[in-house]
């Protein structure tokens, strides 16, 4: 247990240590798990350090403020200098920290951040390169599914992940934990319907590949294009038939007697196989 | 909703309706969720129709009741068929369910299930066939990665997986859940240590690849023998360092930035890339 006398004197400058749990200051992250930042206006809750490291290296995101568990203060001196001088540290005890957040809050670090209004999927299917791989997503309502999905596109590079209207918004708490940061840094854009999503990529020029249990070509023989986007549905209704009508169709290859698959374990499976670093 | 008299006679006389939720032929059935039939003695419980299905197909399992909500009844005359006259099968209104299950239980079917002591793991070795493809997990303690690990290992066909004594149990009810059923149908063993399970697939003629991200060679240039053995260890810490240092190491190359799968994931693409289906 670190106590205060053993900071720096920078450091206890830095913060306002604060010890009713009730203190409106800390309202933002007033028990986090059940709501998720309701009426949001573009603010998410970042939690842990390694997520608050990716969320402080996107100069795209804002840091509102900052709340952390009295112990975790020396392990932060970095990420706290990286921060403007204006934005609040919040320091608290173990007690206070669970009493807020209403659950024993074992990471100790939570952060609100808020970021610009998202480019539309016109704006960012425009910016993307001329070598894209890109995710899109239909009807991908889970936010744990949504978080790992992310994950994996960071890992493989994917350039983006764009996301119809019935997908959910990739900055719930939940979502950006799962991730482990990769929603605050993989550009994204959510919209429209995914008929004209998937417009849009093939009038750029993206070979568009729909990922289906029914698909006929094996992800292991279809031949990417350089700008090429991966289509992926849920898990019980799949992509809408008329699309898959009109599409090439790729397919993971596995048993006949339990073809089932988790979506985010697909997502990873065919980002490694068409990712520039497969070498396949 | 379905009322009783619209059932056929013979599922109106095979179940055995309750209305009291403290009746103690339900206790195994009570607060599923915060415990998991503690000292359960091989007993497990699967839950929902998929999994259920799973279940009654392996005639190694034994259904030692199954706990159905009254208007779920009318789609399991099939399942019901081909249970044992002498199993019990409670129906229960929606109210007396979740008053059992201590939370709202959507999925409306349970089932207690016991299995016969599993085999060792020199047994489970001693029974692979010539050419074969398993799982050996290290320290992999989570039940949503265990139970994703399993439904992953049915997809690609696995012929086992075999886990340390550092492992979780795959017959919790949360990873059976998750497995959608694969923790009940693809066999497995578990104990020792994993230097032990290594050096007995050693003996039997098993190529060993350790996935590490430190791995030397991708998995998309390692040739996989004819008896093939993927060691996976946790997140955080990894395999030891002493079996890195002695097998043969296997990587899925991603990005140096971002250089961070979930281990369930990682199962999943090392998987398909060394199963028979991918072809290559």
């Amino acid at each position: 247990m670190t106590s205060a006398f053993e900071n720096p004197d920078w450091l206890e400058h830095r913060v306002t240590r604060i010890i009713n749990a009730d203190d409106e200051r800390l309202a933002p992250y007033r028990n986090v798990r059940e709501r998720d930042l309701v009426g949001r206006e573009g603010r998410f809750i970042a939690e842990g350090k390694v997520v608050l490291n990716v969320f402080l290296s996107n100069p795209a995101l804002a840091v509102e403020s900052l709340l952390i568990l009295e112990n975790r203060l020396p392990g932060l001196a970095g990420q706290l200098k990286s921060c403007r001088d204006d934005v609040p540290v919040y320091c608290v005890s173990r007690q206070t920290m669970d009493a807020i957040a209403g659950f024993p809050m074992h990471r100790g670090i939570l952060a609100v951040g808020r970021r610009n209004a998202p480019p539309t999927v016109d704006a960012l299917i425009d910016a993307l390169p001329n070598t894209a791989l890109t995710i899109v997503l239909c009807g991908i309502s889970n936010h744990d599914n949504m978080g790992s999905i992310f994950r994996n596109a960071a890992a493989f590079e994917a350039s983006c992940v764009l996301m119809d209207e019935t997908s959910c918004d990739p900055l719930y708490r939940k979502s950006i934990r799962v991730s482990v940061g990769a929603a605050l840094k993989v550009p994204f854009a959510r919209g429209g319907s995914i008929e004209d999503i998937v417009d849009k990529l093939q009038n750029r020029g993206f070979e568009v590949f729909a990922l289906s249990p029914s698909g006929t070509t094996s992800i292991y023989d279809a031949a990417p294009g350089p700008r090429t986007a991966l289509l992926l549905g849920t898990e019980g209704e799949g992509l809408p038939k008329s699309l898959l009508q009109k599409l090439q169709t790729v397919t993971i290859p596995m048993s006949k007697s339990f073809d089932s698959l988790n979506v985010a374990t697909a997502s990873g499976i065919a980002l490694s196989r068409f990712s520039r670093f497969s070498g396949i």
